[in-house]
């Protein structure tokens, strides 16, 4: 991928998220279809299915050569992550869309050979577009964000963290959690992993830590959140494997190593 | 207070709040007053302080017979709330307006003898105004809200809950926390008490639960929640308290009693 095949895609799939999005929001107004639905639930599948549809028909027609990876199972079944491939979660924050008809977001990230070259996380109902291109930066809308302050300590920082993960739970010691809810300044949850990895890009939490997420949730948002200078690991502090469940800390670098070192104990 | 005055106080309030909400919006646009504070703390200090001496002013010129009650000091010394009393947090969630300069609110109750008129939250850089008078329904803006829905279950729930909670804290037992945290259908915190409770009355949220906030950080919202058919009590089921801090809980009716016998052991 030259910087011009870059370029090329980039716009293409903004072009297609904004679309997406549109449609999403003019669904959501139709009374017609969200009264005839029989729970909320019904109809965000079926926008989480279309959604994905339409990226999986759009990416194979364009093309034809890229691979997808999404939720809904329209994409391929991946062994690997060679070439160029799509990894797409059409509805992040599927409670939110139920509950809040907010707080949700489309994520897109384009890998190449393993490597993530273009993020986009897209707060439909904000309509605000988290964008970026490795080496160039990340964009929230046309703004430009700032690399993340180094000069922060755990004491001081925002955290998100959901409050799930300092109760019994087959994946991390809530002992540790606990720890960590007490010393930092506050904890936040919104219920939107891709919206959470947006909010440490543009410095709103400092960190964000949770202990299961899919690749679809967590592929945008590392690219963005590289380019501000923050950093993605599993919990354990080892690299996201993109074709599977990861823990992970998503967080500026000033803090990253004190969470993993002093508050993650994994269960195995 | 007659209606025609009630209405009248009402548009003057909601005059002084959009007007102290310009002012704090083009304080934290201005780099040079940026710049020049020695910390973020220290801005939000100062816009905290000249917001509520602005409401102290206009409300004792205009209506020297009301008595006002603000978090830093500008307003009276109240033994009771007789009377007509303006209670007033000029900003609510400072930590948010230091951290992500967004999500915090202007919080107004206008309470008679101890019974709230009026009551108003302004997401101020969302610049969305939650408006109500007692008795006469809720507005996000001018959009009026619906009553809350009866048909929910706690197992289906999102409760705005701070991790916080669920750690060894002096104020509730954590176990019934975390069973809490466990049995609803997600938690969320925002770290804006007034607009969580905002959030609960636009439905957003099925509670809000909270072991200690002033008066200033509910006396709107529970106004506007019981224009919803919400209500608020103090995490013991009783009366709050309008001169004190209090534990809180803010509900749909229909999931209030079971989180209160269920979960929630005060510890003395």
């Amino acid at each position: 991928m030259n910087d011009q095949q870059k370029q090329l895609i980039f716009e293409q799939a903004k072009q297609w998220i904004l679309e997406a999005g549109e449609r999403i929001r003019a669904k959501m107004h139709e009374p017609f279809v969200i009264e005839t639905k029989s729970t909320p639930d019904d109809l965000v599948t079926e926008i989480d299915q279309n959604t994905e549809q339409f990226f999986a028909k759009k990416i194979r027609e364009t093309y034809p050569d890229h691979r997808v990876l999404g939720e809904e199972g329209f994409g391929d079944d991946l062994k690997d992550l060679d070439g160029i491939v799509w990894i797409v979660d059409p509805i992040d924050g599927t409670m939110n869309f139920v509950h809040q008809k907010q707080n949700f977001a489309i994520s897109v990230g384009i890998y190449k050979d393993g490597i993530g070259e273009i993020g986009f996380i897209y707060d439909v109902m904000g309509d605000v577009l988290y964008q970026s291109k490795r080496g160039e930066g990340a964009y929230k809308n046309d703004h430009k964000l700032s690399p993340l302050s180094s000069d922060i300590v755990l004491e001081k920082s925002i955290v998100g963290l959901n409050a799930f993960w300092a109760t019994e739970n087959p994946r991390v010691d809530k002992r540790g959690m606990q720890e960590l809810i007490r010393k930092v300044r506050g904890t936040r949850s919104y219920g939107s992993a891709a919206l959470e990895f947006a909010y440490v890009v543009e410095g709103n939490m400092d960190a964000y830590v949770t202990m299961r997420l899919a690749p679809w949730d967590v592929a945008a948002g590392i690219v963005l959140l590289s380019e501000v200078g923050g950093i993605t690991t599993k919990a354990d502090g080892t690299e996201v494997d993109m074709l599977t469940t990861n823990s992970i800390i998503a967080s500026n670098r000033a803090i990253h190593r004190e969470i993993i070192d002093k508050h993650i104990e994994l269960k195995k």
